[in-house]
């Protein structure tokens, strides 16, 4: 696997202790021989990288200069905090990073003493550790709260929230800028370009060197004076520092520093850790620094599969296309038939499978950066003047809009297309990303449809069909990962609004599936036909407005019915069935299958619908025990 | 009611159009009648008051520069719009504001083509208004698109998201910030503090004065210049003008101006009309201005029942206490034994009770702005840490937090104790302030412990349930206004979790409510008594986890059960009780009573529970219609 010989200190290093024991002149090693053992496993494992390989001096300055876990490091979004993972106890646990049963690839406090508080989705830490610095004043507690946030992250609104209220509050606390300069995709951050501009300027430069010449030499410099003086004139721009926009928060700025400088790190964190107040400490850092392939790479580093170490190159991927590049080929070629209609993504291009429409109609194109609750109600603004924006934002971030899709979107009944990926259970990222809950967070919503297409062949029709739908908010749901490799046909066609589809008759059970469970029960169904029980299928499409003609036919056909959906059965597909029925006085025996009322945690895909028992031998076994039950005899509770 | 004669202009202003056509000196005048006839109409009626007098000028500035509707403008939140309703169409239906069938106290698209967008909850404006920019760049149509947001708005996350994002696509808009200093309650907006400071400082105008002379005149202000530079040297902030922290966003600043000279409004706003890309004017305004009795007073006069209109005093209330003022009593009493214990509002310490606190135990207080997505993530750090935070935000405002809770709190099972007023229909703020989803939208959320109580002495006994429960979040939902009048016991009593009480005995029918729904249910109750209808009757106490052994002893001793709830019957707490039915295999008939899975007007909480029939003659009659239905026999849809 790895050769340990190479690594004089790295393998010394089990706590934080031992990085706060270290000589400063070690510091430097050790930093290279994380880099060295990030890229050393990553690279076979697959994982979040670039980002890591940013941090590495950041996280070994912060634990030698604190003492954690007393003092309280909170790493946002938690691509960052693989170098913190491996000197917290975890080197060698990091094979098993996103793996079943290994350690998740994010934070995560029951892993962790030193893990202050979990992250998955970004922009939170200056939130937590607000909270946190709270917390010790009320205590009365000593203790440094540090956050250390991408300048990514820095587009969420929540961030400013916090920086505003830590401004208020006065919190002891620093949050660590990790400026890298292209965030998850480039150029979200206004704040970030206005910095670049900045510090990139000469007059900028000269001018803070101009008045730091002015201390106690006023006299000496009356010709230099003058032309501070007219530059100020020409452009009071030139003469802003970064650090205003932070003091106007009420932090006191640092800045900028290089995040790559560990000893230049550490005198700075030892200047500002006993100084009261928000502090704000701006690192520039290169996301993916000291890989090559990776410096300079953007996007395509930020998650990873499994690659070559040398070249940098993913490891070739097999089997059908991913729903995700299905969707984005799609839109695209929506709109270059028809210029009225956008993509709208928040900070995730590549993730959402919006590159393609980037590259090719850049003008139809919007990225917002990390702002759910903007994209949402931004589109609402767009779709009262009859532009049709497409939203495509993963199940679990969608979380983030779900107050504008209320009452920005549906109570003005706009049209406003969702399309959200990652719906079901992603695998690796885990509890934070698995999208368990959309079914249930858009179904409660009125005046708004929900669909969730069988196949990548009924992606696209639904895609066209809602793009072309006229009654107000419509949603698409699909899981992460490779489609089923069905046929795809060049014309797109509509589907009737709450209009399922029958796809095999049966006698004994009828199942009522959704989305990706609608293949899962097709193959259940394969399984049980062995047993001589005769399933019928239906796939649903739409969880809302549900095909209430197709359920009344099924009530009356059958005594027993099963609903399958990959979301949680509290408040879900399953739920709106039962709804139905009690509406119509039907008395049937249901059996809800779905994600449980629990949060799930990482695995493959594969493995954890075997251990929920949601793939095809489970529903199968499932379906089976229910008709077991005698019919008409209540189980007791 | 008025007296019209003392009006000269304002009942000839029958729309906008009109106000761009009178001549610019008559403006004053229009202002002054605007607001001699909001105090006129709203002391007798009620309403939001205050922030309506504060942008008198800004709006007749704005309709006489632009041109709705073509021109879009875009007010934040709704509450500042009055003065917009009485010049766009609606000055006589003034008198119907917020009552049922009248107009909205908010904006409503489908009330005018005047309102842009609809506004209810807070920071939305700038999102909207990026959009219908981005729109008529795609549409390559010439229209000015104008947000006027509030600073209180300014805290929320939702427009940072938007400045950051319109600068980054340059957007054509305007954002005029209607900045009164105060918000809703004062000091949450850190900027503004900032702001103030520096617009108070001495420093700052002879600053800005000496740069205005130095054009063309270097040579003549050597002295000067020298100064300037010394300035420079012993602080750099107070060079600072407000308007640098926006020029950071990619905006052009014009102000500070006084937004009560309307006459300089017009001239600034046909200045900037014509300037491309993002734009921000700063308007100084005061709350309540003009009506002395508003002015300075704060909070009190941002929604106000009527009140007499020479002392500003509100008409005598009668009657129960509010549920409000029982909570915000009851978390006194118990942070005065227990300094561990935090209340948390975001910018409402008024509307939910919190000023108590905020007065008696001001450490144990935190206001963080209209900011509920920091609230929920602020609240889970201080959990981390041993601290109980009590964060009480109203119904349809905590869906800002929804991912929050989820992902922060209830995925790290942080005790978080989540108090939700405002819950169910909340009267003549209407739909966009309805509380009719949180039963649905946190029952969904996995490790969280759901309750609503039926009386005030529960509320409070609920609250300390939740305050010393160890288990992870835990939320209590109750309604607006008067609670029921019952006596208080002065000692807590701990509710123990999941357990139901059943209050009276039946043998006919079940009746399973919740919260506001069980003293209703009741009185239900007692009109079936009369027809011989014996209902059994429970409050469920718990919407999660339900009071299983409950739920199943009702399945054996009856086979027509309702539910009853003051939430949407998608996904709420009848769906809950319907998926454990299923889950055991009980086939009972369950009539689900609750809001209807729609959007549901304005009115008085009495005249909505009446027209929805989830009033008590409402809910028996739906009782006895579902006892009617031959038991047994399946109604077919």
């Amino acid at each position: 696997m790895i050769d340990k010989s190479k690594y004089k200190i790295l393998f010394g290093i089990d706590s934080p202790k031992d990085v706060k024991n270290l000589p400063v002149g070690d510091l430097k090693i050790l930093c290279s021989e994380i880099r060295e053992y990030m890229v050393d496993v990553i690279s076979q494992i697959g994982g979040h990288f670039g980002g890591g390989l940013g941090t590495v001096e950041l996280t070994v300055a912060l634990n030698h200069v604190f003492d954690p876990p007393h003092d309280k490091i909170v790493w946002d979004t938690g691509h960052q905090a693989y170098p913190h993972k491996i000197i917290s106890g975890r080197r060698d646990q990091l094979w098993t990073i996103r793996k079943f049963d290994g350690i998740s690839g994010f934070l995560k406090i029951s892993e962790s003493e030193y893990d202050a508080f979990g992250a998955g989705h970004a922009s939170t830490s200056i939130s937590a550790a607000v909270g946190m610095a709270a917390a010790s004043r009320i205590q009365n507690i000593d203790r440094k709260v540090i956050a250390v946030i991408g300048d990514g992250a820095m587009t969420g609104g929540m961030a400013y929230e916090a920086m505003n209220n830590s401004g208020i509050l006065k919190s002891n606390l620093i949050v660590v800028l990790n400026d890298n300069q292209m965030s998850i995709a480039p150029n979200v951050w206004q704040i970030s370009n206005y910095f670049t501009e900045m510090i990139s300027h000469p007059e900028y430069n000269r001018f803070k060197g101009a008045i730091w010449d002015l201390t106690g030499k006023l006299d000496q410099f009356g010709d230099r004076l003058r032309k501070v003086a007219a530059r100020l004139q020409t452009g009071i721009k030139s003469v802003l520092t970064p650090g205003m926009l932070f003091e106007a928060f009420g932090f006191r700025y640092f800045g900028p520093v290089n995040g790559h400088n560990v000893g230049q790190l550490v005198k700075l964190f030892d200047h500002v850790k006993d100084l009261n107040g928000p502090i704000l400490v701006h690192a520039i850092t290169e996301k993916g620094k000291g890989y090559k392939p990776a410096e300079g790479h953007e996007q395509k580093l930020h998650a990873s599969t499994p690659f070559d170490k040398i070249t940098g190159k993913a490891l070739k991927k097999t089997g059908p296309p991913s729903y995700t590049s299905i969707f984005g080929n799609a839109l695209v070629e929506i709109i270059k038939k028809d210029n009225n209609v956008i993509g709208m993504t928040a900070a995730m291009p590549d993730g959402t499978g919006l590159d393609k429409l980037q590259a090719e109609c850049p003008e139809n194109y919007y990225d917002v950066g990390i702002a759910e609750e903007h994209a949402v109600t931004c589109a609402a603004g767009m779709a009262t003047q009859g532009i049709v924006p497409v939203v495509a934002i993963y199940s679990t971030f969608l979380q983030r809009g779900f107050d504008q899709i209320i009452h920005d979107v549906a109570l003005q009944k706009l049209h406003v297309v969702f399309v959200l990926d990652r719906a079901g259970l992603v695998g690796a990222d885990g509890p934070t990303h698995h999208g368990s809950f959309d079914l249930s967070y858009l179904r409660m919503i009125p005046q708004i449809v929900v669909m969730a297409p069988k196949d990548e062949s009924e992606l696209r029709n639904m895609l066209y069909t809602a793009v072309y739908y006229k009654g107000g908010p419509i949603a698409i749901r699909y899981p992460r990962g490779s489609a089923l490799g069905v046929e795809l046909k060049e014309e797109f066609e509509s589907i009737p609004i709450g209009k399922s589809e029958t796809l095999k008759s049966g006698s004994d059970v009828a199942i009522l599936a959704v989305g990706s469970m609608v293949d899962y029960s097709l193959q259940a169904s394969a399984k049980l036909e062995e047993e001589d029980i005769h399933a019928e299928i239906v796939n649903m499409r739409f969880v809302k407005p549900l095909d209430e003609e197709l359920l009344s036919d099924i009530a009356h056909r059958f005594d027993k019915i099963v609903t399958v959906e990959e979301n949680s059965i509290v408040g879900g597909f399953g739920s709106g069935v039962l709804e139905y029925f009690a509406q119509k006085h039907f008395t049937k025996k249901v059996l809800n299958i779905g994600l449980p009322d629990k949060f799930v945690d990482h695995g493959t895909q594969t493995e954890l619908h075997k251990l929920l028992g949601i793939d095809p031998e489970g529903i199968s076994e499932k379906v089976k025990q229910f008709l077991k039950d005698d019919v008409g005899k209540e189980v007791l509770a």
